[in-house]
Order: structure tokens, then sequence, then C-alpha cells
């Protein structure tokens, strides 16, 4: 009924966002984007988590494996952010979040997000550098949950930026806790060249300077859960499914990020530690990766600019009661940029090789394809 | 293929309903608007139902508790409306109707929204004075049904607005009745000062000369269900999982509201009969709630004007087989607008006290924190 | 960040596809469009599929059918087109698909869709000539697969298009295949006239020369399903939940179409053998529908141009391990077009008929009503 904003000189535009409607007096905007990630794998997608998987009758897939919705946008004043991501193939909401920017240095989210503590999670779906996150991901994310982040970026002496998070740490989509104990994660990243390394996969579009992070990382939480993902709280291999505030967890990241002239490099080392409080037993998980990727276009005139080569080597290594695993993953992929990020094709051949309880190692082949495509 | 309506003058504005795009000649619009409304709360979020719920381990909680696209305009012709909203945390459709709003007085909607019975249940969540709906909402209403409605507002000697529903009967998003038995519900609303009091908490914005109304409710209904929430049909504590046909409902309302000058006043008293024609056992319950809120900026210099107190006392007297409960709320909320409904900050407190069969009570108290924002 | 696309002069229009927001250089597009259909049916809303659902208690059921939101464009190019289609009231993704239609003779599709076998599931709910399809879709229809398409139109001495697909084959939504084994699907259609006849039912609006193709398909899947529906993967009556691979598929189809001067005419009959690789059985299916439809305003002056009247008859015969099945049915429906397909209202009348085994023959009635809008 009452319509105190008036009708305005209208202003559209697509960028990178996807369509963008803003208000003349630029206090509203709405951004509208659509997202799919179509892939082909065999002989199957999953990373391999124990020697049964490499038992299984091979598959040969064609999948949508991601399709987004996104909506973001700010209202009322240019510093109130909205954002949120649905997930149309599995009728998940993943990111629903405001965020209050008015100052650089003192920032304020509130709502569902993928939490800002590692890289490599952070990183979307849509502008990574290999085909989809390593085997470090699965034990270590602490994927999204809802609560409120404070963050900033402090220019002084030394450049660095800041993540601070009181959590559910449940996981995403609860609608209770399971107890009183909520999750706190803080990060604390050196901007070593004096500016942020963006969060996304490839030096794409070039930095013609370097750019270059340290960060460390902590995170606390007592819950019923071992591991989060995009669906919610679960459990690693080995673990029952949880009481309420059974697990204590622990853990740390060690994070590095460069980029410059068409090279690009992300690493992190994670270690965590599960503390079963209704066993009384505890479990050590250590873990890293380390990636690199470069356009050799710049360097050889025969090799297409629009072509990258990158490669990533991950291990973990958990220490549970039933004895100690050790996984380990190669991977070599060729990205061609049609449109940077938002539309890309990877080809990507991945060896994976775990060894359990000192018997035999297995290992194992896998080569997937990949169309990323934004509009 | 066919393009009939050709390239018109665009027509963008931002209102109360969101972006809002209009075709020229206003034969088309389209209104797109996202909400959150993100909450904390301990030691639990969920009224108490019973004295085990007083008995469980307290909880702190922070999450998106709803999270809605709206999606509405007209098409065709100015008067042939459409409306759907979508909650995107549970992936549940909502609302989806198609309104033939030609004239005042006769108003016909198809397709499924919240059955026009209650005024504590039609207001949309977001519109609301408290935190969230009184202990009666869940024994009493009607929730969302599918069907047809007839209403309109008729000015003779006296101002009245009437609804006439008829409705599958089983609940938000089902596929098929259970049996031949529809639901029927009626309302007959007295305007008492010549105009409707719009479907919203609070006086905001202010009202400068008086709305009330005084409404009268009947409905019935035969099906497997004794309550309808937004999750669909479902069971008051104490009833079985029905079979076809099982429970017929009878129920009625006497409704009061009344807005002016910053005060607002609401209040319903709700009697319900449930009839086992299986078991042939009969159930009465009857509940009331009454509420009210004032912004105290009106006559204290010293009252910030954005910020408006309000109370609210409900009961519930239930008589089951099993015997008869007492349930009690007592609650006092601090609503700070920023823009009205659309930006607002609620701080809430609330104390309940239920006592079963004449036991001795049981009581607890709760705390509520909530942003609400549309953009 | 980067926004490459700077603003430009917007260009808004309202179509037969909703909404649409242009890019000023045309290199980027985007419709926005919903729809409802709303129906009442009475005894029931299914097709019956043996003795028993004719001896179901009868019902009364108002209810949204469909509810979509359709999201399609281009993007980058003009020719690199994207849809997708989100049913609400379920909360599926039906279709995401990205189409590269830079040569008319030689198309490309990635994602999920239709697959393009039959024409009676190829029309979009939406489009129908009747409240719903026959009962020869639920046993042969490939439904939504993921994969990949090629197809064209090749305008020689005869005109005619084609469509070769590879999908996984094991329905909508997975994200697995069950084992090495894809579905492969053939179309080639004679377009008898030099044109395609369009995928939607009822001859609006009018063709004023004839339009008509013959065309035959072939398609062969090996998975644990059966048959397949917007549900996924499932069973025909009378075969169990499947292992993976046991089931290995082989149909065959031949269909027409026609449509001149307000006459439709459409007609498919179908062949499918399964060859349960687990048990050694096979089962041979058969079925055809034939379907025809007239707007008699044409020919009679007293009869409203838009009133169309169409009938249906259809039969199935599946020869199972049990024995052998007769189902029959006869359909007869009133359109009345108020804006072509995008907002109409049928009203229908059928009769079905189903002897299993040479029992006794049981045959019962169903009406049914639905209005069918998009805005």
């Amino acid at each position: 009924q009452e319509k105190e904003a008036s009708t305005f000189s209208p202003n559209i535009s697509y960028g990178s966002k996807g369509f963008e409607f803003k208000s003349g007096n630029d206090l509203f905007s709405l951004q509208f984007q659509s997202r799919l990630q179509f892939r082909f794998a065999t002989p199957r997608d999953q990373d391999p988590l124990s020697f049964d998987d490499f038992r299984e009758v091979p598959q040969v897939v064609f999948k949508i494996n991601r399709a987004r919705l996104k909506v973001g946008g700010h209202a009322y004043k240019s510093w109130l952010k909205y954002y949120w991501e649905y997930e149309l193939a599995r009728g998940n909401l993943l990111d629903f979040r405001i965020m209050i920017e008015k100052w650089d240095f003192f920032r304020v989210k509130v709502g569902q997000w993928k939490t800002y503590y590692t890289r490599e999670r952070v990183i979307s779906s849509g502008k990574q550098q290999m085909v989809d996150r390593s085997i470090v991901n699965r034990p270590f994310t602490l994927d999204r949950q809802q609560g409120v982040e404070i963050s900033g970026r402090v220019e002084t002496i030394v450049d660095f930026s800041y993540y601070l998070s009181v959590l559910t740490g449940t996981g995403r989509a609860v609608l209770e806790n399971d107890d009183r104990n909520l999750m706190y994660v803080g990060r604390l990243q050196w901007n070593i060249f004096g500016k942020e390394v963006d969060m996304s996969g490839s030096d794409i579009p070039v930095h013609e300077s370097p750019a270059g992070i340290i960060a460390l990382g902590a995170a606390t939480n007592q819950s019923r859960y071992t591991r989060f993902s995009s669906a919610g709280g679960g459990q690693l291999e080995g673990f029952e499914s949880g009481e309420a505030g059974q697990y204590k967890l622990k853990q740390y990241l060690v994070e590095t990020a460069f980029k410059w002239k068409g090279f690009s490099w992300q690493h992190e080392t994670h270690w965590k530690r599960i503390d079963d409080r209704l066993n009384g037993t505890v479990s050590d998980l250590e873990g890293s990766y380390f990636q690199a990727g470069y356009f050799f276009g710049n360097i050889w005139d025969w090799f297409p600019m629009p072509l990258e080569l990158a490669g990533r080597f991950a291990y973990y290594r958990p220490i549970y009661l039933r004895g100690e695993d050790k996984q380990d993953e190669y991977g070599l992929a060729f990205n061609w940029f049609f449109v940077e990020h938002r539309n890309k094709l990877t080809a990507e051949c991945s060896y994976f090789k775990i060894s359990e309880n000192e018997f035999d190692e297995v290992g194992g082949a896998r080569f997937r394809v990949q169309w990323e495509i934004s509009f």
C-alpha cells in the first residue's frame, strides 16, 4: 500500500553478478544470476574414502552437479547488503545473509554462509581451479553455519584482515542447537603485498602486480557431529551418530595463496582433534593440499592464451581409534576460460591412493570433464 | 514465438513489495521481493507444549527462521492478480494464488493461501508485533489450504466485509483429499469506523483516525487431521494419526482489532470441537489472546519515536479425554522499526505456565531477539 | 568486481515467455515467467492402474497441480541459450539446460530436460489439449534425463528433423549412474509440408497453411528401472525394485501430428520390451493414443470462437509374466482459450476400462476442471 520510493529512472546492467536492477537514488539494487555446472565422470565422481570404494561397479555418468540461483544487492542503504543462493537441483537454501559493510575495517554479517575459515571451501564451486575441492576439504571444512561474524581489513604498518564468528555450530539449515555450546571461529590473514587475494582459483583476470597472503585459523565447537558439509552435520568414517554435545572439536589451519602474471598458488595445512566426551577417546587428523597453475601462453607463443594448466597434490592422515589411514590425491587439470570463471571448460585426471592400517595400498584413477557457466 | 505485447517504455520502481516491473499499458506487472527473519533464542525457540518441554537440555541458537521469496503482480488485466511465496529455507511453496479483483464487493481467489479465518494467522510473520504468534495459534489455525474463496466489502448502512471459502481441507501442498468432505469457512467482519484494519501488527504507519473491527468466524471440516500448520495436516497432543475422515472439526471465533495514534489492540477468542467419529469421543478446546502496543514517543519526549512497547496475554484450555490442561503465556516485546515492518528489530521476553490435570504447575521463561528485513 | 558489460539502454518487454530483460548489445537476455495449474477432480485425479483403483473411497479435490517458475534467455552470444524450470509445489528442478543453437541443422544441448522422444511428453503440461496426458504416457515415456543431445533440421529434397541423445538413463535429478550403461535415443521426423509442427496441443494460433509430421523413434537403456517420471526412475506394475543394470529396455515409436485451420490431430503408437536380465524374463508392452480437436466456431456461427472441442482414445496392452492386461481411455474436453495456452479453462470427462487376465471388465468415469495460467 504505502509506496515510499517513487518511480525512478531505470538503471539496468549486466555484469559479473548477472542482471542488475538499481534504483536511481542507488538505495536499492537487485542482482539475479543462474549458474549451471554440468559434469561427465568415470569410473565415479566422488573421491574414494576407503578400500571398498575402489571395488564398486564402475560408472559412466553425465549429470547436473550444481544448479544455482543467486540473488543479491543492497537495500535501504548502499552499505546494507543482502545475498542468497539456492541450490535448485537439491532444493537447498545455501546462503542467506545480510551484511553491514559501512566500514572496511569493521563489517558485520548475520545469517547463513560458508564460514570464513579455509580458502578452498570459501572459493565458490564456480571459481575453482580443478573440477572440485581436494580430499582435505571433507574432514576439515566447517562448511555453512548460521550465526554472526565480524570482520575487517586493517592497513597499519602491516596490512591484515581478521574474521571472528560465533555460530550455532550444528550445520546448514538447522532450526535448533543440540545444547548451549556454540561454534567459535577466528582467522587472521597477513596481506603481504598490501592487497587481499580474491577468493577464486587461477590468476584470471591476470594480476600485473603480485598479491599474496599468509593466514592462520582456529575453530572450536561442541555438538553431535564430527564433520560438516552442504548436507549439514554428519560423521567422519568410524564415528557413530552422536548424542547432543558428544564431540568436542578443536582445529587449526595455516594457509598461503599467491597470484601474479598468470601464475597462481594456494595451499592449506590442517590439524583437527576430535574429543569424544562420551567414550573418552581422542582422534587426531592432519592434512594438506598444494595447488598451482599457470597460463603458459604467457611464455610460449604456440600455447593458447585462454588455456591454463594446473596441478594438485593432497594428503590426509587421520589417526583414529582403529588405526592410521593414509590417503593421497594427485591431480592435473586443463582449464579453457571462455569468459573467465563464468564460462569455462575443465578436463581433469586424478589418481587416488589409500592405505588402511599398513595394509597393502590400493589406487585408482578418475577422469572428469566439466562445463561451468553463469548467466 | 508469438509475442503479442511489444516492447514498452520500461517502468521500474521500488516500493513496499520490492522491485516492480510494469508494462507501459499496465496490463502486466511483476514484483520481486526477498525476506529474511534471523532469530536468536534461549533456552529454546518453540513454545512449550507439555511438562516434558521444560525438562529438556537448554539451548542457545542463532538461526534463519524464515527465508522467503515473494513474487506477485497482475497479468492480462489490471484486476487479474497473482502471488506466490516460497519458503527457501525449507523448500516449501507457501502461497500460490490467482485473484480476480475487479469489484471490491465481490472478489474471487483460487489456489493455496492462508485461509481467511483468524487475524493472528493471516498477519504475515514479517508484520507481527511480537516475535511470533501466541500459543493459541497452534490448536486453532486452519493455516494454508487449497481451494476457492469469494470475499468482498459492502458499504451499506453498516460497513462490513465477508469471506467464504470452500477448500480441500487436508492442508498445504496435498495432491489428494482423503474423502468427499471439503472444508467450509466463513467470516463476517464489521468495519466499525468505515474502514478495514489492515492485516499487520503495531500501528505503523500511524492511523490519524481510528480503525476498528469486530469479526465472527466459523469453520467445519472432516479429515484425518486435528490441526494444520505450515507443514500441512497434523495432530494435536493426545490424538493419534487418523484414518480418512476420522475427525470432524467445528470451530468458532470472535475477534477484535483497533488502531489509532500509535496504539494498537488485537484479540481473538476461539472454541473448537473435535468429534472422533471412529472412537465416538468428543474433545473441546478453548483459547484466547489479548495483545496491545503503543509508541510511547507520542506522549513522552524522552522516548524514541521508532520504539514500540507491546504486551500479550494468552490462555489455552483444552478438555481432552485424558483430562484438562491449562496453558498460559505472558509476553513483553520491544520493537525498533528502522523502516516500518520491512526492517525491524524485536527483543522479547515470555513466560509460560502449564498445568496438566491439576498437577503442580510448571513454568519457564524464554528470551528471543529477531531481525526481520525485506528487500 | 570486474564488470565488463556496461550499463545499456534498457530493453524490457512482456511476451509469450513472460517478462524479458535484454542488454542493448543483445548479448544477454533474461526471461522470467510463473505458471499455475489449478485443478478440480472427482472421484479422483490419477488415472486408474488396476482393479483396486476403482474400489477406493471417492474423493473431491481442489489442488494446485503444477506451480512452475521458468527462467530462460541467452548469455555471451545470442545463440548460447539457457533455460531452467522449477516445480515450486514439489521443490523439484525439472529442466536446466544450455543450448548451442548457432546453426539450425546442428544444435547441441547439455543438461537435463524432457528427452526428445514422444510428442505427448515433450508438449508442456501448460500447452496440452486435454487436462493431462493419456494412459500411454506412464509406461512409455523416457521423461527427463541428464546428458547430451544433438539435433537439427535439414531441408534437402525432403525436409526432416533429427534428434540423437546420449543420456545417463537413470532419470531426473540423479547424481550417479548405476553402471556403465547409458541411454541412447534417436528420433527422425519428416516435416511433410516443409515446416515443423510446434510442440503444443490444439491449433492455436490457427495455421493458415497445413503443418504435419510423421516421426519414428527408438530408445535403449539398461538400469534398475522399468519406467521414468517426473519423480525419477520407478517401476511398472508387477516389477520389483531392481538391482544395478537389471532391466534392459528397448522401445520404438511411430508418431503423427497435423494442424490446419483450427483442426489438430496427434497420435503415437508405442512398443516396449523389458528384458529382466536377473530373472531371464521378457515383457512386451504396446499402446497408442489418437487425439483430435477443432474450433467449431470456424464453421458454425453460433459456436464461440475461443471454444475448442477435443477427443481422445487410448489403449494400453501390456503382456507381463502374470498375463495380459487391457486398458482403455476415452476422453472428451472443452477448452476455452482466454489468451491461447497461457490462460485457458478446460473441462474434461473421461471413461476408463480395465480388464486383467480375461477377468470381468471394470470401468469408471472421471470429471475434471482445470485453469491453466502463465504470467
